[in-house]
């Protein structure tokens, strides 16, 4: 074994350690943790800051794109609302200890299923390092400890930050380990983080496609795939235009980067022509840039330009002011187009058909299906969660919004008076 | 890609296609099917035997061992039985539609999180055909597909139970492409399970030790990890030993060749010179091996044979009539020893002390935690659970016994009148 992984083993099992003592603390224990945490992080201000400034001006100088630079980039109002989100998650309710299911069995055993941590908890993502704050102060919660593989882009901000964490963890009384930076060993680190199977036991990456996949592909630890989202907007034949085109706009403007955003917008063949004139136009006002089949183009007004959609179009998560558009002949095209294409995340109907609403939730197979609202709602604090650590789009253990509860696990509690099977 | 690896996503699409018929079918449906496949497979006795006597001789032939072959052996009143089974399952309820979590927002969305069928369902099993019958029942049940890889020595008989199972299929309107075997691809046809992401929604390996790490491994398909049971029993100092032996025989003696049964015994050294002369010479008396450390073998009583454990006997699932015994200074030193060497199945106390019962269940992480009773209990059958596709012994997904529910996943549905996000 290499020493980078053997130095990542290391961290594992003194986050398995760590975990152990948090496993068992109390909920004020932990919330009292996560104020501490909070106070830390403002407290050092400066500190981080300036760390940023040199992740910052490396950046630049490696010609990161300014929307990267934007996400790496803190600021002393960024760290105060990063500040606040643990604050936040101290006045969640715990997920640890909540009785899931319980029974007294017909030969009077007493059994439970009670939730209790996952144990060690590793995230790998990109640049981003409010991320490290979300995922150290979500683990902590939900008593978990967490090693963090953070990118070489945040790297100095992401090890002040860790820092900071640990000695702010030590003066409440817990390990420093419970929150781990693997980022000074390179790829090489997280590729061992990726096989730590029994030290690590579940991987969270979060970032873009590639990432992802490569995860997915080499990770033996148990992974949640997140965060791909290819969404879909239908509009169908019986749609209010007037509920439509807000929904549609939502989906697609409200805000771009993100994995809830709509990236095809699918329009039933008897609306077309009263919808998607209007629409388009509405979109490219928006400074949508508009990827059409030719039922589409041919309903584009004067002055607003349709560029031939391809299949790849149909594929592609855009992450920008882009919009793939079709016409289909029906509620079952629709159906096809979103199973053919859709990578699982979310798909919104716009219908006044209560027939159609309930074909379309119950036959498409996606983490989120939405009637008359926007895609954008597929999101823990929308959904009540109160935070999350990511949008799963895979169907083991989580899936869509990952919430507190999400980062645990369950164990059947069971009690008896000497009994012995039969 | 091989000729081999496309029959295999070929057989894999078009159980996903299958699947996606099954998803929205009633409870009704699918009882019936059940119902039908009982029947079937009774009245297919004959050829079904027949296969199965083929591979018993094939079996004898390549010197399998007895056990094995037991294992494979049909007979009338096997088929009888899983035909039975069959019938219980179309008892239970469906977990397909059950709302998991329900609300509605501050701002008038509704949100309901619906219990929905996984999809299509993966099985690498060795030498079972019941197991054949067992899973596709479960999946039927739970609206799942079943791709099954069962292993070259049960080939003739899988095919044949396939094939009997797919005519009742389809003999009730439903596709015969549910139930699949890929038999017929040899291990490349297992490889291209295990990488047919995006196609297999969960694989779930059942078998030895070595089949488990195996697909654990190789697969990117999400697996969850069955079966490996190194389960111990403690019995503390302020054991009642006439409530500690029967406990303790049970666990090791009732069944020995299952992942529940108890491999390791630790005894508290206080209670160790009352209890453990009398329980040895009980576990030589019903024929087990005992491997004990030297405070063990010093109270063994004259006659009884106490081999020498080494850390290898620690780390054991003997999945046979030996036991591996230490002595240990307190509970401590048993939740240290449990924590180094378990395989995270099930763990045992037996005790007068709340204190110590309830620290064993609070820092024992383990599926399965049990105060006073046999490790034996530990299986969906016993908790209630109606039926079970495996034990899982990790914590994604799914923990402990693995039942019906566990065969599905969630979908958010989410009715709004509009919503846009602000």
């Amino acid at each position: 074994m290499s020493d980078v992984a053997e130095h990542v083993l290391a961290a594992a099992r003194r986050a398995k350690s760590a975990a152990r003592v948090l496993a068992t603390a109390t909920r004020a224990t932990k919330d009292a943790a996560l104020d501490a945490l909070a106070d830390a992080l403002v407290a050092h201000t400066d500190e981080i800051l300036e760390a940023n400034a040199e992740d910052l001006e490396r950046g630049r100088e490696n010609g990161t794109s300014s929307g990267l630079l934007d996400r790496l980039a803190l600021t002393d109002a960024r760290i105060v609302a990063i500040a606040e989100a643990l604050r936040e998650l101290a006045a969640l309710p715990d997920p640890v200890g909540e009785v899931v299911r319980g029974s007294t069995l017909p030969n009077g055993l007493r059994l439970r299923q009670v939730r209790v941590p996952m144990g060690v908890v590793g995230m790998i993502y990109e640049a981003r390092p409010n991320v490290t704050v979300d995922a150290a102060g979500l683990a902590l919660k939900s008593g978990n400890a967490v090693v963090l593989r953070g990118g070489s882009a945040a790297a100095r901000s992401n090890e002040v930050i860790v820092g900071v964490l640990g000695e702010a963890l030590a003066a409440q009384g817990l390990p420093a380990d419970l929150v781990q930076s693997i980022d000074a060993y390179g790829r090489e680190g997280a590729v061992a983080l990726m096989h730590a199977r029994g030290l690590v036991d579940v991987l969270v990456p979060r970032g873009g496609a590639d990432l992802i996949q490569t995860v997915v592909r080499e990770s033996t630890v148990p992974v949640v795939e997140t965060g791909v989202g290819n969404c879909h907007v239908y509009v169908d034949a019986s749609a209010d235009p007037a509920m439509a085109l807000p929904i549609l706009l939502n989906s697609k403007t409200q805000r771009v980067g993100v994995c809830n955003a709509a990236e095809t917008l699918l329009v039933h063949a008897d609306a077309a022509p009263a919808f998607l004139p209007a629409a388009l136009a509405a979109l490219a006002g928006e400074g949508v840039v508009l990827h059409g089949d030719a039922a589409t183009a041919a309903l584009a007004p004067e002055g607003v330009e349709v560029v031939p959609a391809t299949d790849e179009d149909w594929a592609t998560e855009y992450l920008s002011l882009d919009l793939a558009v079709r016409v289909v002949d029906d509620l079952d095209a629709a159906i096809e187009h979103i199973r053919a294409w859709s990578s699982g995340h979310t798909e919104a109907i716009v219908t006044r058909d209560l027939a159609a609403s309930e074909r379309f939730v119950a036959e498409l197979d996606s983490a989120a299906v939405i009637v008359n609202a926007s895609t954008r709602f597929t999101d823990g604090g929308q959904f009540g969660l109160g935070a999350e650590i990511g949008i799963s789009t895979q169907k083991l253990h989580a899936r869509g919004p990952m919430g507190l509860a999400e980062l645990t696990t369950t164990k059947w509690v069971v009690h008896g008076d000497g009994h012995v099977r039969a």
